[in-house]
């Protein structure tokens, strides 16, 4: 029976960056993947979907290119070609963590593994043990009990990716990071969408302003977005699919070719042992403390599986800390509330800390400032006037509470926030940070100065 | 004679934001322009270009549109309307301006300013006088005594942005961030562009590294490249412009259209009554204290006519600096040493603190690191993997030394740099910063890894 000192289940942005960090540390690790390494992110999540984000925002170049004083007689997408680029890119990445794994000396294990007790997993037949297993198993797309999915006519996340054809008409319901991008990639290349949305406002995590902004820009160009609503039933008897929608207005039936259900994920914690090992689970989560221990000594769980942010960045975080804390080195626990979040529809949106109405409701005393891109000098330069940075600060102690960005290129931004913040700076230190310019990113110092009444350029 | 707190001559990026500020901070303010509000920066300068440049880039993507899978059968540019567009977009710049001098109520003076003693200014046979003049001058293009600039086949920034007809030739004298914005911008647009510069590196203010990429991208994109180059000859007597060029090798004839002269500027000192008052200058810049104050009291300089580095952002801040230090608040000076310099070509260019070579140059024991964007997943989804980030940290104190960047998008992302820089963060800190994923900000993360042995994907 093989030994290694660490074993990690599921090669996605969780466990191969875990396994690599594990292998510098000085560990014999091998790494169990059933399907293809990189997992769902590499593979079917946020690599391939920013490809056609990125051959749509082309084909609005094209589209428009009479703003820039240009001029395009004949184009069109090939919708083929299209998904075959983002395939492309997906298996050049899953290529690369295969390089990684290699250049590392990380076994890669192929099958479905299953934790047994005493440190042991079984992987299609074969035992392997390990000092520590580190579960990574990720997650997949949910799926509504009124909107059970068929993967021809009703979809998740996975299929909407290499669709055979492109459909007329779409309905996507959700309207978190995957629906809307989806419904922003579609809507760009010629599909009539839908967003049926249960809550109040699309986007629903973000700060409203941010909503607000997002739902302007999205019906602007074109895009159908109903919210406080509800798909109650699905008939996919006929040549399309019916989607019966509940608002507060009564129903109505939509017709489309394609539901995208877009509701969230489910993990992946069925036939994984868990069970049989004793693993404590909560609701569909695997219980850990802070450095990603579950009940069971020996045994660990980090990304989707566990209850922090399930975003490919959380999963990286949350393994290197668990394989440096078995390390023995001195590490300190995560802070889940500076985690940035990116959507990466047009305009972009990108957040870090807490909404205004969250700061709100704790009752904290704060100071808000925004700046528009309609003020930016590079954002009228570049045609990228839509959006706006949005700060918080806690208007007694200067703490910076969120950052809230809509715009072009915003995800780029929002790093800025992320480290300042972990670096307890106050805005007054944001604003005596010379910002270059002509940028976008001086829309953060503008809006922090907006915060102080300080701001130059409104 | 009308008086006032405060009295800006030049209303640049330096001027207007002094006046601004000034303004907010309860002094009646006035600022003398003798041309457009908002000066070269928006008029002439940062503006205009970064919309001549957005053209560029979105005519590259329909040259390269079948690299997303779409398809552009005919296409064209109109030089005219490209140039027509970035007018506009400066237009609209300059009557922002306009409105915040009116919302602050800023008086503006049409004219030609000339100090006078006595802290009394001259615009145009009018006498004013202040409590506090503030000199924000600005700058020109400079000329080489063996490259006169006739505005028409030798020509300056200015006239390149203007063009009537666009050249089919074009050499480029100076490779610092205007020449190459010009030389990708006319290449781009279809002119054979040479750059010749002087000094053995392109860019050579930037870290080598980054200089060898720009080298190696700009070649590749078919512009002509000489370093350790010089024009020692012009002769405009026949239709086009035959220039004498002087390498190692020997001497060249080029012939071209036109040659833009981007050697650096030239204050605007002359006949501003500085000799009138007694205000001390040396080699070209205004002497003046960490608060901008002349020799003479109630005289100030802020921006390009001071020592400091001629950028936009620059003039700024300390324009802002000196009128809250004229306010009595406790201001500490502008670290110069923090002041981010940013390149709008493609790839762009974006860099703070010190180049490798600075570094080793001064004696300090360092940590270098590199990421670069061919190992970036969000890179490869949007077909940008020229480029890296470097990182530079002292080896004892792990004090952030430089970090430069080349890449899509990267001059937004040095404000990361510029704030943890300025709150003294160290490595460790930055990689224990959670950038989101996919991102290009993760390549900073990653450069941070790489200089402490920690890198992920390498």
């Amino acid at each position: 029976m093989s030994k290694y000192d660490i074993i990690v289940l599921g090669s996605g942005p969780g466990g191969y960056v875990t396994a690599i960090r594990a292998s510098q540390l000085g560990f014999k690790t091998a790494i169990v993947e059933k399907e293809n390494l990189g997992g769902v992110c590499l593979n079917w999540g946020c690599i391939p979907t920013k490809a056609l984000l990125k051959s749509a925002q082309v084909f609005e170049y094209l589209k428009h290119a009479g703003d820039y004083g240009l001029s395009v007689n004949s184009y069109d997408k090939d919708f083929d070609a299209v998904v075959k680029r983002s395939r492309g890119v997906a298996d050049g990445m899953s290529k690369g963590v295969q390089f990684l794994m290699k250049k590392n000396k990380i076994d890669v294990i192929e099958g479905f593994g299953k934790l047994k007790p005493g440190k042991k997993i079984d992987v299609n037949g074969t035992e392997y043990s390990a000092d520590h297993i580190i579960v990574a198993t990720g997650a997949r797309s949910r799926e509504l009990p009124s909107l059970p999915q068929d993967g021809k006519k009703v979809i998740g996340y996975r299929e909407a990716m290499t669709l055979p054809t492109q459909p007329k008409k779409m309905i996507v319901v959700g309207s978190g990071a995957i629906g809307v991008e989806f419904a922003y990639f579609y809507n760009s290349m010629g599909t009539e969408v839908t967003i049926v949305e249960f809550l109040p406002n699309v986007v629903p995590v973000e700060d409203e302003d941010v909503s607000k902004q997002l739902e302007r820009s999205f019906k602007k160009s074109g895009i159908h977005i109903m919210t406080s609503a509800e798909v109650t039933k699905v008939d996919t008897s006929g040549k399309g699919v019916k989607a019966t929608v509940k608002t507060s207005k009564g129903e109505e039936v939509l017709e489309a070719d394609i539901i995208l259900s877009a509701v969230g994920i489910k993990t992946n914690i069925e036939n994984i042992g868990l069970e049989d090992v004793g693993i404590a689970v909560d609701r569909d989560k695997i219980l850990v403390n802070s450095f990603y221990q579950t009940n069971i000594p020996g045994y660990y769980a980090i990304g989707d599986v566990t209850p922090g942010q399930a975003l490919a960045h959380v999963a990286s975080a949350e393994g290197i800390l668990c394989v440096e804390k078995i390390a023995g080195q001195h590490v300190e626990a995560l802070d889940y509330g500076n985690i940035p979040g990116c959507t990466y529809c047009s305009p972009e949106i990108a957040s870090v800390g807490l909404t205004e109405k969250q700061a709100r409701e704790k009752g904290i005393e704060i100071k808000v400032g925004k700046f528009p891109f309609s003020a930016s000098g590079k954002a009228s330069a570049g045609g990228n006037k839509d959006g706006f940075v949005k700060v918080i600060f806690d208007a007694k102690y200067g703490e910076w509470l969120g950052c809230h960005m809509i715009g072009a290129g915003v995800t780029d931004m929002i790093a800025e926030a992320v480290l300042g913040r972990k670096l307890e700076t106050t805005g007054h230190e944001v604003l005596k940070t010379v910002h270059p310019h002509p940028t976008m990113s001086e829309a953060v110092m503008e809006a922090v100065a907006d915060a102080y009444g300080e701001v130059i350029h409104l």
